[in-house]
């Protein structure tokens, strides 16, 4: 592609020679003559200055005599050509002689059926959706259209994915969840769950991450919300949409999530917890309670994040404190036994 | 089922219609007309005035117009309804034409091979186990009756499992213990891992979770243990009867750890640590030292619960403690001030 | 083997009967009669006197009547007396009738492709090395001699693998990093990820562990590194030689971690932090920030070793210094009162 067409595609203002022909994306550092790169925060104007890129999308005009083009989002942008340029992969459509598809399968058009993919009964698969080596869907699932299931992903019976939904390599939904109750001698005795999972869409989940089914109704991932790797989420969970859960998180039983929210890497949520809309919550964290919409916090047990700062800063202060107390001991006492004395 | 065949199952004294058909099991919020639920704590018998369910199994008798089922434990009773009603599905028995079978292998009455099973030499399944797609069995495994190894569990050789045990898909049992030591040149080098690991009759495993081989001898899960998703468990450790390890559990090597014990969510355990029967260990906890019996910790390190407690309430605090300081200081400066000069 | 002959093995000093055979190799407690075990740090000679074993490896000269192997380094010697008696196991060489072969792939000899393996369009693979059954190795991929890949070992196109690579069952390579940028309605826009994975030589990774792809061009692993069951390695990622990360760690996106670097159990790194040479941090350490070479952090936030220690005994001591605090105000108001008076 040209500068020009580039330009086109996101909607950008082309400062520069618009025939210029572009080989390569790349980030800043990396670019080298004849590639594109973008300019966004928290990069500055001057991180351009050493750069071989040929040309840069960015949100002001640059003083540089690279090719440019403006425009409002320059990462949204940047990622926009690179979707384009760089489109998942899909292996050709068909149905490979080596998957086993078992009765009463409705299958759309133009999918992809790997060797060595399990379709139980009743399984409904949606148009152009790809299923890779290994995938083993149970008894009535219902997959959307657009799908890609990578590599050795696991849908237990009853699953449900909407539309553009991509679950990564060994990832596992809709297990039993986790529920026994104590019988008379003390031993576990286990709760069926038989309630199930919902992946609403253009949900992402990477990879080995669990999604436990429901003890009766549903788990339930909402539209557009990305999971990472590791991820762990019991059962009758409710994730709210656009929200993000970095790798390692657990969610604990009977959670709900709210809208855009975002967990960081390896954040604890215990059962029954209430996360209101626009939450940040901060790698590590535990979190015992309920947090109200547009709120931060960090620290296990979590508090809100100012006052984890602050404790986190004392924290390191102890020998500090504990240093001060000794002190005013030792000046109290003086003034004791001058005071006593007097 | 009518609701005295349900008393009956449940040695439970029917209040109301016996003849009334139960026509499904749900919660008590989410229970419609026909349906039966039950009241067990933390629920309050207040809980039961919005339900529309048809029934409920109770422990003492409600002021209500539906109808009961009165017994001593209605959690533990309404679990067995549950699996009366809704029992764990199994494929049809049979040994598909698409699964691998080895020399020298031994197979029960019954047992269900699914496609793209692997059965290396030399291993023994007991009769009605379950093996979905994907499972991939070691040389010399053995597996007992009644077993159901979901798709994708792997099972290095020499692996046993009891009667009963349930493993969700994808966990790995048996991988090499994480064991090396260093070389002239301060390389790693490995230590071979010859020992096994052995799991122990009615022992449930979540999904996506690993359980190395003992160095020299074995790794050993007890009878009635039950362990969740994406959990840990390192070489030559030895995990009690009747314990519960919460999701993303991590037990490093060589761990000893009770009956009854409960570990909560995303905890870890230091090597050689030894955790006495009935223990508690709140989510998130990191425990380096033994821990006795019948006690409760938190915390990372981990302390007894009530000085965990005590701890995060100061932590919380540290603000306020560090200005009561300041304050002392100042008042102790104007009382110097004033003593110095009398 | 008799004793001479392990002696030479390990360049050792045979005291004792040199014909003196050798049944089997154990530990300190387990050992029996006929059998060899070691005596390394942090065991006490002492050990060995209640030990059935008929010979050790030791560094000094035990007074005992068991037979003796001196050598400098007993541990590594008896990895290294294990590894001959006890070599890892590897299936019959040969390519199965049940594994897919797609075009332009190159095999080196005397390799072994299992059951339901899948090799993708150009994949390379070196001599003597292993795949186990359902391991799935996406388009372009390229694997060194005598690695050993596990069963359902992922690959995503485009990984590379040094020689000598071992991969754990479940282990998925190579998925997209976790990366979006927000478009104009504040869903979440997935950035492409055109980078790869590299894993170099001599590296061994656990079971059901995650390294993602680069966003343009690599994440890397490099030579002898260890990496344990259940471990979350990010985007862009470079991991040094010889580095050990224990198991659940969590390392987010574009870090750099050195050589010989330790990460405990459960470890989390923030992105773009930089780990120098010789690092180790403590189980369940949060790392925000850069950390110098040759140093050891603890805590979350971590700390410099020694500052941890003294905050974590002063948060265990947090009631006694509120009560110290309140005891100065106490007293301090009584000399308040007392020299207001005089």
């Amino acid at each position: 592609m040209n500068l020009q067409q580039i330009g086109d595609l996101i909607q950008g203002q082309v400062v520069g020679d618009p025939t210029l022909e572009i080989t390569a994306l790349a980030s800043i550092e990396d670019a080298q003559s004849g590639e594109l790169t973008y300019l966004a925060p928290p990069r500055k104007a001057s991180a351009m200055a050493e750069s071989k890129a040929s040309a840069v999308i960015t949100r002001e005009l640059l003083e540089t005599d690279k090719a440019q083009i403006i425009c409002e989002t320059p990462a949204l942008a940047f990622a926009r050509v690179l979707a384009h340029w760089y489109p998942t992969s899909k292996p050709t459509a068909g149905i490979s002689d080596q998957a086993v598809v078992e009765e009463d399968v409705s299958l759309g058009n133009n999918i992809t059926l790997s060797p060595y993919v399990v379709l139980s009964t009743g399984v409904r698969i949606g148009e152009e959706s790809v299923l890779y080596p290994g995938v083993v869907v149970g008894a009535g699932c219902e997959i959307g259209a657009n799908c890609i299931l990578y590599p050795n992903v696991i849908l237990y019976a009853g699953t449900v994915l909407g539309d553009r939904v991509t679950v990564h390599a060994g990832t596992v939904i809709g297990a039993d969840g986790f529920g026994y109750t104590q019988d008379e001698q003390g031993a576990h005795f286990k709760v069926q769950h038989i309630g199930k999972v919902v992946i609403e869409d253009d949900v992402e989940i990477g990879a080995n991450s669990c999604i436990d089914r429901a003890k009766f109704k549903e788990t339930r991932i909402r539209r557009g919300t990305k999971i990472d790797n590791l991820v762990q989420i019991g059962h009758n969970c409710e994730i709210g949409e656009d929200t993000i859960l970095v790798s390692q998180v657990g969610v604990s039983g009977s959670c709900k999530i709210g809208n855009q929210v975002a967990l960081g890497g390896q954040v604890g949520i215990s059962q029954h917890v209430t996360i209101g809309d626009r939450v940040g919550v901060m790698a590590q964290s535990g979190v015992m309670d309920d947090i109200p919409a547009n709120t931060i916090q960090a620290g296990s047990p979590s508090l809100p994040h100012k006052d984890y700062g602050r404790s986190t800063v004392l924290i390191k202060k102890l020998p500090k404190l504990a240093a001060q107390i000794r002190e005013l001991e030792k000046r109290l006492e003086a003034i004791e036994n001058r005071t006593s004395k007097s």
